[in-house]
Formats: structure tokens, C-alpha cells, sequence
């Protein structure tokens, strides 16, 4: 099932399980899909920038994708393809197309700096890959350091019919929505999927400014699910109250750096993977820091009910 | 009365308020002055980033100084003294000391890099004010993009007695906390007071990590105050229930280049302020934000009945 | 004389003299100021980057300005007014105006980084400082990080009549220079003035793409002028083995952070300032580097008479 | 043949070939060896930023740096082996030095910004690759926008026993290599091997402060060599001379995002390489920028007689 503009719901970022000495743990991949299954993912993406992509060698990239695959069945599947080279990008976009994947997601290397750059490198990165393989726009500016107005977005996209989604996850970014969607309703821009990032952390308002779902990596994705769905269901302030109460410790996974040593932490508490090991170059969580997750998930089982470990 | 390290409460970051055509609102800083002082601050900081202090006359610069002088009276007024060159911090430095500063505040220049670069300029900066005004370090890596390890920060303040004051905004930041009070405790470094920014979006953890307080400029100070005392009096649970009900306000109005036009106008809907303008180049709030914070106003009244307008 | 997109010729940037302890030496604004009518220069520009601009008082900024309206006579002077705010730059702006300035000059400040960011903040600041002031666009994305396409250069352009002059330090930049005349030779572009810096680099060829002229501080700037006279005239071998000449001493003033001591230590050497010193945050040349520009300067003089001390 | 530090002389970066759809040019990496060895190098560095090694495929990284240490039979080969991962660096490190090569270099990656991280860096790279083969530290902040001040580099070298070469390219930097000298000649640092790159830009002066020679990519090799051995012999201004004649052609040469499509075009003319394609992300000279190096290469070999094509 190739990836389109009408993709809505939950897509997490999927993490890479370690074991301590580095190596891949593929049993921990098979733990980690099952939770998202359960926890009500439309789809997922894998080898993002919080899966540690650039650690990993050639067969093991495929190897995840393929695992990823075959566990989520007709469930979209989203592998970023990022790399400083076209060829390494193409042929990792055709090796998981073949293995049955959905969709690649392409991130701006970090030197971009000018519009026409940003889009002719797009124009490039899709000229290498082929016109066929159904492509997301990751638009990050905290950490890519590469600033896309809207109308470079809609650039992009009327550049490219192969442009069907948008990771968003610029900081501040509620009114790119929005103006991005007016583009839509006045005919300047073909209607595409907005999925957001940044951890969540203004997921609530960011259903209201016309977002399709979430694309992040939150290590309770069942809350993620849940608002994206209270919030197409119209019920305003009962998903406020659901963020809300996830919001601390949210927003504590969702610092630069340290992010994905939390989240790894949350999700081996949860059973969801098997040890919280990052590959070399990493960074780990102190005693300290582990106490804070830790009095964080007691307080919010005691707003959650379904967050109870 | 000068700063010293034992400093500790609430001192909040002045924003400087202005008519819509750009003038001063010097009435609004008195307003403002009676509402920090309401809130419970123990001292404030003018001439910040937040005060838009760059877009000031140097006339206007010591003016709104001497307001809050004059308004807090034997309470601490820390001043910003951050400038491109030695001899507008020197003049500056002087001229607010003369009228009863208790200290200045200096941050680095964003070109800085190496660790010796940051020590070096804080060498030469004191040497430039001279060596007998107290003063902040100011340590804000998101915004200045100069980073500080604690190490650096200890050769600063162990190269100049009249380091009395960490400004702490590095993001993360809460390792940065331990390590500092670490050195402190192993004798390699002498006590300083360490107040805590970033909007206030850690200060529930920064506290338990051995901060003394806040100096940021969320617009309700009154929570920071009372989460400050909760923490110092040990009462951790209180402090983080009034923390988390603030926090979907407070996430919202930490956004960079979004946030001082939150800030602002939610002082103005408490009537701290009589409007919202930033002098040029400045920013201001869709419809929608407005109407966004309006909301989260309205949630947040219901938890906390101090917030309610 | 107001500032016209006819202007060409050499205006040298000029540096601003201080005494060892700090202070302005403003005799030696008189004798730097003999030293380039002599060296052929057609204006000059002032309160630049290298000017140490940020450095001075407001009052310091008039009164070098001043200085230089006077003793260039009829020949234009354009002034630097970069600032944070635009009620300096206003202030600044009408100031030197009002005293007999050609036109302004205006840098974009480092954090813009789109097209669109980049057209808004110069018509905010146009507005600013009013539409009747002739100003100079500076691109100079090495040392500002803001990286200008042509076509943002001609929507600033376009967009703002009172734009006349771009001085062009962008590196690589030869091709921007092509680009910007073949915009004026469709008709995209009303025609402006480019003058080039980057120390004259690339002066040979900028010239043979199109410059105007040289709008850069070398110690020689009687080279520039010869160097931009002889292109004007077609005689290209003649102009590249004048260059070429120079050469190894532009290319060692020509270094990021150490340039300006560079330059004012030849221009000590040869008499146009009293001394080499900055205001501080300065930096300045060890007695090895000095020893080298001594032995550049003993090997240009073998090449070029008219460049013995 | 380990890599020590007295290595000295000539190390060019070798660019990798390409045909202009963006296959590897295998007959080409003869030639260029050929060219190498002729033009007097004494050893040569593979897979460097100039050598495009972000865009190729593993298995083609090895195949050229085998092909090298063939050709180099008993002079050194060292090779790039920077990686997002240690994983890749370390399956690289061994692939090579297995075949022959004689060390590895490693450029810190861009986000490391405090002394302690660079150092940390290069402590963790080691223990991935092991302690035993000898390793070459990048120094490039124009490119890699890391800065390591002397101290840094000396904790580098005093930490790690198998770090035996400094590839120098700050700028400025002079003044680097003068401290680094003077550390080792007060004891606090052990010797070890300068070479410098910037494409050459100061080469003159560099040898003079002590550097060993060059490792740099300009497409004259042998005047890089011929610099090398007359300052190595003590005839400065002979060094001079010679370098003076190609600055012009260097300057151009060494222009950051056009300088490889002017090494190749260079390297191609002179029949080192069979064709100037870049695999791409890439970029190519204009007609024009193609036609002004022509005029250098003419205007060269009327200085230098080996220089003509």
C-alpha cells in the first residue's frame, strides 16, 4: 500500500533497540511493533533520526525496515532515507520499496540555507530516487538547522506529485499549519497529510490548526493515539485533559540530546523494548535522572489509568 | 544592597512595555513593578534578552532602570549589561550602580566558541566594568549559542570574586545543576546562587537539583514564587501539582520568537501592562494564538484559583 | 550629493583609529582620510564592520561621520547604521543625513535565515528610517550568515526604490555578480551599483563580471583604485598583474578575526593612523605575524613602486 | 609502514573520479596516482572531504583506498574514515588498514562545541577503532564549524598514544602552529606531525612556523612539494617566489562549495583525470568561471615553466 495525502493518525517514530555491547536487539523489534499495534498506530516510521539511522550499517537499515514490514502487514510503513550521497538514498529507497514499504521520508542536509536550495534540493534527492516512490518532507528546523517557509513547502510539493506527506516539526510552528491549509483551501497547494512532531509537545492545539495526526516518538503512543482521535471526534477539551496530563513527563522526554535516552528508558519500564542501550556515540541517563522519570510515571498512572506500568 | 551568593526567591525577568507606535509605557512599569512586587519576587532583572533591551535608546536603558530601582526598593535590581563593545557595558554597568543596582548581568557574545574564548571574555569584561560590581553569568546556549560546560562556568567564577550569580538557561540542564553543586561540595568551586530559566519549564526538577530560584519571566510569577517555597519547604508533591497545572500555559508561552508576545499579552489581559507591542522588529499573535491562550487561560483558572483574570 | 546606482570607482571601508587605552584618535581620522583622496578613492564608507562600529558611542559614530562629510568635500560618504533596533538605526540614519551622508548602509542581522525573512526585515527597516535615505544592501554571508540569492537581492531591489548600492562580499561570488547583470539586461532589475569587499579577493575578475568598483578596506587602496581603473579601461593583463602583486599581502590581511589588525598595522606602517590599536574586545598581531607582513611589505615594494613605505 | 609522527612532506587529498553519470572512474585513479607519485608525494590521504566520501558506497570507499595503497606501493596511504556512527568508522578503520593503508583520519562531527566534547569525542572514536592504529586529527572549523584551540588538540595528543598527526587547517592559524611548537618545546606535548591544508592558502608562512608540510588537494602538486622542500632547505625567498606564482590560480582554487569543480576541472585539463564530474549532490563551473581558469592556467605557466599544460 503506497503511502497518500489522506494518511491521518498515529505514525510513531520507532527507535532502534540495543543491547548494551552495541548490537541490534531484533527481539526487542518484534516487542516494540506489538506495542504499537496495540497502542493504536495507523502506521510507523522507522530509521528516523531518533532510530539512529547514521549508526547503522547498509543490512542492518534493511534488516529493521523489513522486520518493521512484515509486523505492521497492511499497515503503511515510512523508512527514512536521509544520506549525504543520492546514491546511497536511492538505493536504500528501492531496497525497502521492494521489500514492500510505503513510503521514504527525506530530511534537508543541514547546509541549506536559501529557498532555492532547499527545493532544488528536493528537486535532485527525487530525480535520484525516481518519481514513483510516494515521499514525506521532514521539516525540522531545531536540529537540521534548515528553515522552510510554507511557501517553500508548497514549492516542494507542486514540484513534486511523488510529495504526499509532511513530518512538521518546526518550533514555533502552529501557524505554518495554518497557513499551509489556507493554501489548501484557496487552491495554491494539493491537499497533502500533516503529521507533527517535536515529541508531541503541542500536539493538542496542532489537531485544532488542521493536523492529520502525530509522527513522533513519545513513549506512551497510546496517549498520542487517543488525542489525535478525541480531537477528529470534535472533543476538544477531553483530549486537552488527556494531554494534560501526560504534559510532564512529555515534556521531559522532549529536551535535545537527552530525548532519546528517556524515551528508551520509559519504553524498556513498559516492556516495549528490552534494554535502553544506545549504540556509540550515545548518551545514557543519570541515577538522578532515572528518579525523575521514574516519580514522573507514578505521578501520571495516577492521571492515566492506561499509563499504569 | 549588592548581590550576593546567597541570593535566592523569585526574580523575574522584566519585559519593557510599549505603546503600539513604539514609545515607552512608563506607567506600565509601574504596574508592572506592583504586580512583581504582589507575586512575591524577591528581587527583578530589567535590560534582559525579553526586555528587548537591544532596541533601547541608552537613555531609555537607564531610565527604565531607575524606575524599578525606585519601585523595589531595598529588593535587588539586577540590570543587563550585555553590549557588542567594553565601553557601553562599562558605562552602563556604572551608571545603574551610581543609581542603586545591585549587580549586572553579562552574557556571552555569540561568536564565542572554545572554552578559553568564554573565560577570556569574561576576563576582559570585568576588567572593563571593574572588579568590584557583582554580576550574573548569564548561560543561555539556545538563544546565544555558546556553550558553557560546568567547568567553564567554575574557572568564571573562581577567576573573578565578584561572580556571585548563575543565570541558568542551558536546555538540557538539569546535569548542569548537579555538577555545579557537586563542585561546590568537593570544595573546587566556592558557593554561588544559581537561578533558573527557560520560561520555568524545568524549575519543579531544577529545584530538587539544587537550584535557589527562578529568574525567568512566565506571566503569572506568583507560581514560580510559591513553586520555589513549596520546594524549599520540601513539600514536592504540592510543588509539582501547581507546577503541572501551569505547565500547558507555560510550554505554550516557551517558544522561541513566539514567546515574549505570549508573555506580554497575557501581562496585558491581567493588567500588568496596558499593551502588548514590541518595539520593531518585533512579532505579535494571530487570531488563533490568541484565542489558543484565551483557552488555556480559561483551563488553567479552573486548576488554580490565584491565575483566575 | 545623494548616493545614485551610477556610482562607481573605489570607496575604501574605513577603519576607526584608536589610541592604545581606547580612546578615538581623531587626528588620525584627518590624516586617513588624506591618504585616500590621494589613493584615488571616490567616496568612502564608514561605521562598517571593520570600523569597529559596534564599539562606539552614539556620539563617537556622529562625529567620525562628520569628519569624513567634511574632508571628502563633494565625494559621497555612506554610513554604516546596522543595530538591533530601528529606532538606533532611525536615529543614526537621519543624524548623518541631516550632516551631509550620501547614503546608508545596512547589514541583515545573523538570525534571519529565509527569503522571505530577509525582503520583510529591509522593508521594515526602510520604513524604518523613511523611503528618501539612498541605502546599500550588504551581503556578507561569512561573517552575518545570511545568504541572499540573487533574486532576493532583486525583490529587496524592486521593492524599495531607494536601493541603489549592493556592496557584494559574497564568497564565492562571481557568479552572483553575472546573475545580478543579467537580471538588469532582461529587464528583471532596475539597474544598482556593485561594489565589491571580501578584502578584493577576487577584484580581477568581480570586475570583469561587473562590478563598479571596490568597496573594501586593504592598505593600499591606491592598488583598488589602479586596479578598477585599469579594468574600466580594458586592460586586463595590466590589471591582473597589479593584483597579482598584492596578492600575497591581501590574502594575509585577509583573514577572518586577525584581518583588522593586519590592516591597521600596514596602516600604521605607512603612516595613515598613528596606531594599530583596537578598542577592546580586540584583537592583536603577534611579533611573528608582524614579522611577516614586514617581509610581504619589503617583497610588494620590489613589485610595486608605488607601494614603498 | 605505520604512520609516525615525522611524517613530512607532500600528502595530497586525492579527489575520487567520477564519469559524468556518476560511476567511479577506476582508470582515472591510476592516472592521478601516476600524477601523485610524479609530482613528488611523499605519501597521500584518500576518502577526505574532498574525496566526495559521504557519497559512496562502502564497498567503493575500500576499493579506492586499495587501489592507492597499490599504487603508493611502500609510501603511505592514509585514509578518511569519519562517520556519524562508530560502527562504520571501525568497520572502515580495520577494512583498510587490513589491505595496507598506513592510518586513519577523523574530522570531530559539526555539533560538538565545548572543549570537553571534542575531547570526549576522539577518546570514544579511539576506543571504537582501537588503540593501535595510528590516526590523523582534522582540524577544519570553516568546514566542520568545530573549533579546537591548542590545549584541546595537546589533550587530544597527551590522551591518546596512537594519535600521531595534526591535518591543520584552521584559519587563521599561524599562530596554531607557533603554540602547538612552543607546547612541544617546553615538554608539555610529544611531537608529532603538522600538515597543513586550506588548500595551501598560507603554505608559505605555515612551513616557517614549523609545520611539516602540506596535505592539501591543489591541483599543482608539485609546487606544493617544491615549497615544502625549499623552506625544508632554507631558501625562503625562493619559496616565496614560487608560491607567489600560483596564489593566483590557488586563491581561486581554494573558494568553499566551488573549489573541488575547480581542482577537478584543473586535474582534468592536465590529464590527471579523465573528466570533472562530482557524483552528485554536486556542483560544475560555469562557462565563465571555466574561461577565468583558463586565463590563470596561461598566465601561470608563463611563471612557472612546470606548470604549463
Amino acid at each position: 500500500m503506497r503511502l497518500s495525502p489522506s494518511a491521518a493518525g498515529l505514525y510513531p517514530i520507532a527507535p532502534t533497540p540495543f543491547f548494551p555491547d552495541g548490537r541490534l536487539d531484533e527481539a526487542s523489534l518484534d516487542t516494540l511493533i506489538e506495542g504499537y499495534l496495540k497502542a493504536g498506530a495507523t502506521g510507523v516510521t522507522v530509521l528516523g533520526i531518533m532510530g539512529e539511522a547514521p549508526k547503522l550499517e547498509p543490512e542492518e537499515a534493511i534488516l529493521i525496515a523489513q522486520r518493521f514490514i512484515e509486523g505492521f502487514g497492511d499497515r503503511p510503513v515510512i523508512v527514512g532515507v536521509s544520506a549525504p550521497g543520492f546514491a546511497a538514498m536511492r538505493s536504500l529507497s528501492h531496497a525497502v520499496m521492494e521489500r514492500g514499504a510505503s513510503g521514504v521520508m527525506i530530511a534537508p542536509p543541514p547546509h541549506l540555507r536559501t529557498d532555492d536550495q532547499i527545493v532544488g534540493y528536493y528537486a535532485q534527492a527525487i530525480e535520484a530516487i525516481g518519481p514513483d516512490i510516494p515521499f514525506v518532507i521532514q521539516d525540522y528546523p531545531l536540529t537540521l538547522s534548515v528553515q522552510m517557509t510554507p511557501a517553500v513547502i508548497r514549492r516542494i510539493v507542486m514540484d513534486n506529485p511523488s510529495s504526499v506527506m509532511l513530518k512538521h516539526e518546526d518550533w514555533p510552528g502552529l501557524e505554518k499549519i495554518s497557513t499551509l491549509r489556507a493554501f489548501q483551501a484557496e487552491g495554491s497547494m494539493r491537499p497533502i497529510s500533516i503529521l507533527t512532531g517535536n515529541g508531541g509537545l503541542f500536539l493538542d492545539f496542532e489537531m485544532e490548526r488542521g493536523a492529520d495526526g502525530a509522527m513522533t516518538g513519545y513513549a506512551f503512543p497510546e496517549m498520542l493515539a487517543r488525542v489525535v482521535a478525541l480531537q477528529r471526534a470534535g472533543s476538544r477539551d477531553a483530549a486537552h485533559d488527556l494531554f494534560d496530563a501526560h504534559l510532564p513527563l512529555l515534556r521531559y522526554e522532549q529536551q535535545q540530546g537527552v530525548g532519546l535516552a528517556v524515551r528508551k528508558y520509559v519504553l524498556m519500564r513498559r516492556g516495549l523494548i528490552a534494554c535502553d542501550a544506545q549504540r556509540r556515540p550515545g548518551t545514557s541517563l543519570t541515577a538522578a535522572a532515572r528518579a525523575e522519570v521514574d516519580y514522573l510515571l507514578t505521578r501520571l498512572a495516577m492521571k492515566d489509568p492506561l499509563a499504569r506500568l
